[in-house]
């Protein structure tokens, strides 16, 4: 739990628009949830909720990045590794019914035609998240599988959180883990 | 272009919901665009917004539904059908400055763990979308196909709106194209 203030909004604005994206997530039930002035948010975010928005999708993505060695690094290679991560995912969704999927994804959608700020802060994260992921692929293509792995599990979880079933994250994670599998093996 | 109020309504209300989601989207906004008085839109739907909005989503889906067969019919092989369904996708991103993508997907995120009757709409139009890509695939996996066809293509509109790149549309349909490939040839 963050003692300043600073970062007591920008924790109650990550776990906002975690749980309820960017247009139902208000400036009020943010200080609220902050237990911080009004004044405050805007004295640390003058340009407001779409300036701590963006910082907030930062800390959030920073976070969720963790994971990815978290999981690949201690996997015995990398197409259980694949296997692992979608299998975690999926293992987590059921945990919080269905609730805690991506930190990102429904933002992203949301923003990234309304708010350049944030579907720029957007754009970062999912691009840090390649770059992490993709180091961790021996193999030539590593970028562009690691891209096919990202949006196989956004895509997942659109129709996992929509059916309350954990089967598109295990037809996605095979077809991932195939195709990483082909890599190796090319 | 609908003449009656309430067709006028269903259409405003999913122009609204594709465009900017459920959570930025106003009772007010929906009667203004349909040029209809907010009383209509309670005459006609007593639930108000959830139950206008799960209607919208059943309509856009049936219309988007048509995109099925207009491109997987017309293609020479059901492969070359993956390659034209993704690359019309990145078509039509490019051709709308990145906006329209899946009508669904925004509301499916935001609603799902607040709203059971529209995250229903979100599921029953998802189902029929495998349903209509699993008839047109001859192989016994066909419904694990089109649903990790549909993650896919879910996932990388995520990517490209916020990267404002078609790059993730053509690395995932390749990933897919070859796992429908791979499946014929088994």
């Amino acid at each position: 739990m963050a003692t300043n203030t600073r970062e007591r909004l920008i924790d109650a604005g990550a776990e906002l628009l975690r749980r309820q994206g960017y247009s139902a997530t208000g400036v009020k039930q943010i200080v609220d949830e902050a237990r911080a002035p009004v004044a405050s948010l805007y004295h640390f975010f003058p340009g407001g909720k779409e300036q701590l928005g963006a910082e907030a999708i930062r800390v959030s993505g920073k976070l969720y990045e963790q994971l990815i060695p978290a999981v690949l690094d201690v996997a015995p290679d990398p197409v259980t590794g694949v296997r692992m991560f979608f299998a975690g995912a999926a293992q987590h969704l059921v945990e919080t019914d269905y609730e805690d999927a991506c930190p990102i994804a429904t933002v992203a959608l949301e923003v990234s035609s309304s708010s350049e700020t944030m579907r720029q802060a957007c754009a970062e994260v999912f691009e840090s998240w390649v770059t992490a992921g993709a180091e961790r692929y021996p193999v030539e293509n590593a970028r562009e599988l690691t891209i096919a792995m990202l949006a196989a599990l956004e895509g997942a979880f659109v129709l996992a959180r929509a059916w309350r079933s954990t089967e598109p994250l295990e037809i996605a994670g095979e077809m991932v883990a195939r195709a990483v599998e082909g890599a190796l093996s090319a």
